[in-house]
């Protein structure tokens, strides 16, 4: 499901710190261990499990996923892995019809299955594939004129509103971008429209970057993008289940009470679609930011000139999951446990979402199945897995998660994700304590385009991008400038590290490369194919192998170092950051509400506005006020010096007894669970991590200290009030940890 | 000539200031015959002579240019002035004969004439209009590669090199914009170049912003931009008679030896013709800014893939300029002189570019005329002129302001200008002392579509323009916020008020309204014709009338006030803001070459980029070093304790004896000439103005203290540094003639 460009687009990656070094830079025995390790991934193995695996349409409830989830069981077990696959029922929606018309000014017909392209022979099976749908939609059957809504976001309709034109009772044409595809209907119903159409504009994926797929990798004009709209924020898997596994016997909620599935019909169409609707549209023109890239004019439209009907119709029956699990015991530490995972389930065909990650991960699986044969155990137990369902909304790994929740909040020392991964730069998103330990490992991998670490090459990326780009004063490039560990990004969603990390409070990274590919353009269209991921996104699957290396690392050093990943100072300093970003955030939306209030009692805005096409005042809102922050601050800056005097514990752990080491141990597993709040986020209780969150409009895109951040950003003043003293606590609780090992260590 | 998109572009439009009033708001009786001289101005009859004078082409040296002069003439006899026309003899360059052709991958006829639209009568009406061409390009014929170089200007030369791409022998595809016409054809001659083509993205001037032209006034599929590539930053005019007038009797240079006169074949072309170039290309990938808004992937080409054979053949005769010159003569002073003028040539029918100005003119002169019929005369001895030879290069205003610059020097004591003018916002540019006299003549005129004042609502669109874009810290922005006088961004070039200030040292402004209009889409094309202007860039000629008045204040107050229009500390304020920039400016670009250097040491440029379209590192660049500006700053420091002192005196000018009044007169009066260094500028000493000139590398846009500033960014520190120097004398020169002048009132 995944879809970044996080590293394109310049967000935070990989927080200088304070200079000690964890027992994690492998000894001399694990250097061998590791190499033996490498010698055994094999790009050809992967690009066969590719071609075997993107055969066929494999989305949930296909015959091709099952089949993946079976020929993935006997490869773990032929490599004498402990393994089985556990099924869940889940409510997913699959389109019986799917129907988009132009009725006004003439009767076009729309939509349906995506053309085959020549060269990419997959493209012309798709018997069994899903046709252009959204999952989790609302059925309907609607007719009404279109309005053009750029990117459907808030400020989208704020823009709309303040040209007088209003969406009640119309067809929302939004565009694919700038927030999460689910975010689109949802604001398309709240602002009263009965329908929505979502196009993959060519600004974004297509012919502004690459050629049109085949001669280059960028999203034809035919070319669409499924996907899920199911409103993940509120709670991610099946929307009859929150909380807890969707197992046989599970108490459900019916398809009408469930909150995830919206409620107005809604299909994903093709530019080449999108144009004809928009070439009749009238009214106001759309420009700058406002507009994409296709040869025309864009008007907002939304009066009569164009209509459009658009209907959908679902089988809503239940479907099986198939998650296979695999396990490799540990010899010393059998009850910590080190998780690494991958989905497999795609929307047509999944060659690079979701099989290039999942054929890194089974890559690993291989060597590290060869390692045990030869002798080598892990001291803590490993366990892969390979999730079914993540695409409709991470159905597999959050049913699991759910089922196992205790075992995994007393066991699970770390959660390892990857997805989609191509060619380029290492794009790392993590719980911030994992930090150094990132850095390490791609200290020591090779980037097999340049020779250097990928460590060194991600450095040199984020230098030479901010020198191109003017100059920027970003954590990563201040980190980069001096020599330090590149910042990792924060986790929002859009994979399946979200019920690990928002739900449970397992330190959780979610690792890709990318910058050098075009899998935008395939991205969840019939496209995203053996042929597209060979020839244009990681041809020979070179950097498949670079992440097996990568991720083999992670995982070999986490099952066998003697203390825990983490370095608590990173944290600490990147919540100071975040600290200082809600202070700015509530500062700055005071001093603009000010200046707003100022210019709309002189009537500037409509004045200084072109008269031809004029634009009325931003919509009065509630005053930003001035929010007492000296309880975070205090908890921020206490944290700061807890990390610290706790890291350097950690760093002369050999010199301490064993039984003070296990002590110390003992003390900080599972202390990031104590950044959890059992009551939740406002109005999403299943989202329970006070650090981070999927925004609820930004969807994919985190918020950092999401109580306070949105509660700041939406207006609800008192939610950002009352969640500074719920993160100054969790805050708090976590210093203390870090003071009892420090204390308890000195024993 | 002048096409802004200044206003819209944010850059600096119209300084706080210290508060004197000098005693130009209007007296009593001057606000009754402002009153009588606004009764005179009449859109019918702007709306009349905007559809007789653009009935025909008007071109140097067309029948209908000739007519119009005399049009003009008779007009202003009818008006009661003292007009005749005087002539010059130029050397102006029409097309024989235009080829382009493309060669490969398939022969296809490109260019040639743009085709009728429908509805705009004139369209159907070329019989005699010059071809898409530009004035004063290189004769040649060349059949060779193109190669995509996006605006053409200097960093997109550096980006080319780091994809290593070359332009030797190749034919440049240029799109118009980011710098001004001239400067495409100059560099690509100078990176080696044989031909250039430059066309017309809609990104820049069409569908981007408006529908299509007649749909809206966008510039169609097929329109082409005419102009002038004269290298007019060298020097504007006559390329035979530099600094001279172009007499009869004149020493001439021959073509060859004219510096101003390009050597390699270019022409215009529309995006249709580019778009059949564009599809062909191969190579790299120009992507974000790099890039249009036509529906491909623009690849930088240059290999064998499209080659185009491009030749042009000209009629390099002599023409005659008409300038149309009428003069009221001031019954107190009449040897001070109020200049205003407008050209009247056009590129075909030329509506909007010159006629729309032109016609507000008019208007100005027939109430001058009617005021003076009935009673009133000036102070001063106004000058109106209706310029010819505008377009090709600012011919017919630099020819008589060479040919009388002793007697203008001695009696010039203002030039107003205006060139375009549409439906909007006003945009004012102007010698930095005029701020304050621009802004009092805005206050006292209304703004028809929203019934406040030009100056009120001027405020208000740089107000709400700054809350939308997230808000700024420039100069207008901070000026509004505070109340005060909005100030005037720094003239350029691109417009008859060139000779004035740049070279004569003359107080000089230029004014348009804009930001309403689509007049970029019909710009130097066909379609700039009665039916554009009237349906889409000004309506009934509303805003022409506002022209009108706003300039008819500005010279009845100039003509009749006791004291010049200056207020010194605007100017003192603005020129040490520009000093604060060219530090900035030097520290700025030292930092960034030591990142640069640092970088390329490392490799970084190399391993951060995308392996499989390489970048290189930037080219190395001699180091900026650090540049002494002590003397520019005390220089400056004093100029603003000066100009404090004599505006102090100015604004108590009434409580001065008359014969102190007469004395401060003569002192301050042709002040603004001390600004000028006879050596001029390095390597184009027709340049003398120390404060204002066009940028060598922007052409149309100012670079203030360009000495200076041009040293720094194109690192000829030498002259950086002797032009510190030179700029602070005339700073101090400056200040000492307003000490003298306070020394002298104090007798």
């Amino acid at each position: 499901m995944t879809f970044t460009s996080k590293l394109l687009a310049g967000a935070a990656l990989l927080s200088l710190s304070f200079g000690n070094t964890l027992a994690l830079a492998a000894a001399p025995d694990a250097h061998a261990t590791e190499a033996r390790f490498d010698a055994s991934i094999s790009t050809a193995d992967q690009l066969a499990w590719l071609k075997d695996f993107s055969s066929a349409p494999n989305h949930v409830g296909s015959p091709h996923d099952k089949h993946n989830a079976e020929t993935t069981l006997a490869l773990f077990k032929s490599w004498g892995w402990d393994a089985h696959i556990e099924t869940f029922s889940v409510l997913y929606p699959t389109p019986i019809s799917t129907t988009i018309e132009m009725i006004t000014p003439q009767h076009v017909t729309l939509g349906g299955q995506e053309p085959a392209v020549p060269g990419d022979d997959t493209s012309s099976n798709t018997a069994g594939a899903l046709p252009p749908y959204v999952a989790y939609q609302g059925d309907g059957d609607v007719t009404a004129p279109v309005v053009y809504v750029n990117y459907g976001m808030p400020d989208d309709y704020e823009a709309l509103a303040r040209r007088g034109i209003d969406v009640r009772g119309k067809i929302v044409l939004a565009r694919y971008g700038a927030g999460w595809r689910g975010l689109k209907p949802k604001l398309a119903q709240e602002h009263g429209a009965v329908g929505c159409l979502i196009y993959s504009d060519p600004a974004n994926d297509g012919y502004a970057e690459h050629d049109s797929y085949p001669r280059g990798g960028g999203r034809p004009e035919n070319g669409v993008q499924r996907g899920s709209v199911q409103d993940m924020t509120t709670y991610p898997g099946d929307p009859l289940t929150p909380g807890i596994g969707a197992t046989a016997d599970a108490k459900r909620l019916t398809r009408e009470t469930a909150p995830t599935i919206l409620k107005i019909p809604t299909l994903p169409i093709s530019y080449a679609d999108a144009t004809k609707l928009l070439a009749g549209l009238e009214g106001p023109i759309a420009t700058g930011k406002a507009r994409g890239g296709l040869p025309l004019a864009y008007h907002y439209g939304g009066t009569g000139a164009v209509t459009a009907h658009l209907a959908v119709k679902s089988d809503w029956s239940m479907k099986t999951l198939y998650d296979v699990i695999a396990m490799m015991k540990g010899k010393t530490r059998p009850d910590e446990w080190v998780i690494r995972a991958n989905h497999r389930d795609g929307w047509v065909f999944g060659a690079s979402d979701p099989l290039s990650g999942h054929g890194a991960m089974l890559s690993e699986a291989k060597a590290l199945g060869a390692l045990a044969k030869s002798g080598w155990k892990p001291e803590r137990t490993i366990v892969y897995a390979s999730w079914d369902g993540e695409e409709p909304g991470l159905l597999g790994s959050t049913e699991w998660a759910e089922t196992h929740a205790a075992e995994l909040q007393r066991k699970a020392v770390l959660y390892i994700n990857t997805d989609v991964s191509e060619r380029g730069f290492l794009g790392a998103e993590a719980s911030h304590d994992l930090q150094h330990f990132i850095n390490q490992a791609a200290r020591d991998v090779t980037d097999p385009e340049t020779g250097v670490s990928v460590l060194d090459r991600q450095r040199a990326h984020v230098l030479a991008d901010d020198f191109d780009t003017g100059g920027g004063e970003a954590a990563e490039v201040k980190a980069a400038k001096a020599g330090g560990d590149i910042p990792v990004g924060a986790l929002g969603s859009g994979s399946d590290y979200s019920s690990f990390l928002q739900h449970l409070g397992i330190p959780s990274m979610n690792l890709e490369f990318a910058g050098e590919d075009a899998s935008g353009g395939s991205y969840h269209s019939i496209y995203d194919s053996f042929y597209h991921v060979t020839h244009f996104d990681d041809p020979g699957l070179v950097y498949g192998a670079v992440l097996s290396k990568l991720v083999g690392r992670l995982v070999l050093r986490a099952a066998d170092s003697d203390v825990g990943p983490a370095r608590y100072a990173d944290m600490a300093g990147t919540i100071a950051r975040y600290v200082g970003e809600v202070k700015k955030l509530a500062d700055d939306q005071r001093a603009k509400d000010l200046s707003r209030e100022e210019l709309s009692a002189a009537g500037d805005f409509k004045l200084g506005s072109d008269q031809t096409d004029p634009t009325i005042a931003p919509s009065a809102k509630p005053t930003t006020p001035l929010i007492d922050m000296l309880v975070l601050e205090k908890a921020s800056d206490r944290l700061m010096r807890s990390a610290a005097s706790a890291d350097a514990v950690v760093a002369k752990a050999d010199m301490l007894s064993p039984a003070a080491r296990v002590k110390l141990d003992a003390d900080l597993r599972g202390i990031d669970q104590l950044l959890l709040d059992p009551q939740g986020l406002p109005s999403r209780p299943w989202y329970q991590n006070m650090i981070y969150a999927p925004g609820t409009l930004t969807g994919y895109g985190a918020k950092t200290l999401p109580g306070i951040r949105e509660g700041i950003e939406q207006r609800r003043f008192a939610d950002a009030t009352a969640y500074v003293a719920k993160v100054a606590a969790v805050l708090n609780a976590y210093a203390d940890r870090l003071d009892m090992a420090v204390k308890d260590a000195g024993k």
